[in-house]
């Protein structure tokens, strides 16, 4: 099995992580994002849509980050991160929505701003309208000549950040009730969630969280899991690459 | 089992669908969206994001279409939607994300443009305000202010138009191969195209796939089987009251 992945994509480490929690072995395939390997024809021929991840196995690729999440439960089912009841499924995959919905476009565009724009606004003209005339998915494109152009405000980043507090807020209530988002297992729905909680932290915005405590506690236990510390050995093995100019 | 729907959100035909194929029974509980039936208190309560569909069952609320429709898959087994194969049910999935990340977000404009835009021009400032105030997701709000405001130009429809087309013709290389979108077997993926179709047709569009011989037969299939009467009743049914004025 081999997984396309970029160490710090937080769509793929959600896969890395219930790989790492089902114990199950896979082939690392590191995209340098940076050099803008997503948009070169091999890789395009795997995922058209030019993102991280794709999940090749038993010759079939899968794509999107939720689905590969439900096939790793379908195609190794031991280790179940899947709970049993019809509610509890449904409220794993609402959270799962809620993920993808909500915080990842709420995320993304304060990512944009804070990590990928001094490197937008060093790509020349031509560079730049190269690398976009490639990009397949329009909204990423976007998100680079936004990042190259006007930047964001601070009111735009603040709406960002208030949609992603609501998310929390409800984390929060669900919390009170149960150790993990879906009752009382570890299931997708928190695998889903944890990468953008690594990203929070590195985008410096804990204080979305400091005073939910049933959401600080679910941090905190989610990161002291065996398997999360296979995010950190991925960024001492990939990031150096990653930031060639480093 | 109750489904809060309305006889034409798109959204809620997908449940609709799924339960008319599986036989299963559910009392109506329709939502008046040209009445903002949607943002009563009473319905905010159900469903905070302020849309329908909701399906309540067994005590539990079950909340966005996806979500309701693989619930169903676990709830009632028997006439299965949902393959048994690992990576037919990834294909699956796949088609579901497809419809709910381009699909959706494509056609809801144009739906605005053609059948909100006369009814949002038709309300006073002070009552699009007090609507608008009291709509949860910001999508909607912002398509409303859209449909009331600046017109959609011919080249924005035709940038949505495009990207459902791109979809179209992914579905023809797909049913090129296999009768229906996961497989052999009618799934899902199937259930929650169709309905899009179905609007698809209202809108005039049909020379969308009038040149994909396998996208038209699967259409055509699709809106022969008996379960896809289930829409047409609804519509008898529930379209006078859904316009007063009519």
């Amino acid at each position: 099995m081999e997984l396309y992945f970029n160490w710090n994509a937080v769509c793929a480490l959600k896969v890395v992580l219930c790989l790492a929690e089902k114990g199950v072995d896979w082939t690392p395939r590191h995209i340098v994002l940076g050099k803008f390997e997503q948009l070169e024809p091999g890789y395009l021929a795997i995922n058209p849509a030019g993102v991280v991840p794709a999940l090749v196995h038993d010759g079939h690729v899968i794509l999107e980050s939720s689905v590969i999440l439900e096939y790793l439960e379908d195609a190794f089912p031991d280790f179940a991160l899947r709970p049993a009841a019809a509610a509890d499924r449904a409220r794993m995959r609402w959270w799962m929505r809620q993920v993808d919905d909500i915080v990842h476009p709420s995320v993304r565009p304060i990512s944009f701003a804070r990590f990928v724009a001094p490197r937008a606004k060093a790509l020349s003209e031509a560079e730049r309208a190269a690398m976009l005339s490639r990009t397949p998915k329009k909204e990423i494109a976007d998100l680079w000549d936004r990042a190259a152009g006007a930047p964001f405000s601070d009111e735009e980043i603040g709406r960002y950040l208030t949609s992603i507090r609501k998310v929390l807020i409800s984390m929060e209530e669900q919390l009170r009730g149960s150790r993990w988002l879906a009752g009382d297992m570890l299931s997708l729905g928190d695998i889903a969630m944890a990468p953008y909680f690594r990203r929070f932290e590195q985008l410096g915005v804990t204080s979305l969280w400091s005073e939910l405590p049933a959401v600080s506690s679910w941090w905190q236990q989610m990161r002291a899991r065996p398997a999360y510390a296979a995010l950190d050995r991925l960024r001492l093995q990939y990031a150096p690459a990653d930031h060639p100019a480093a």
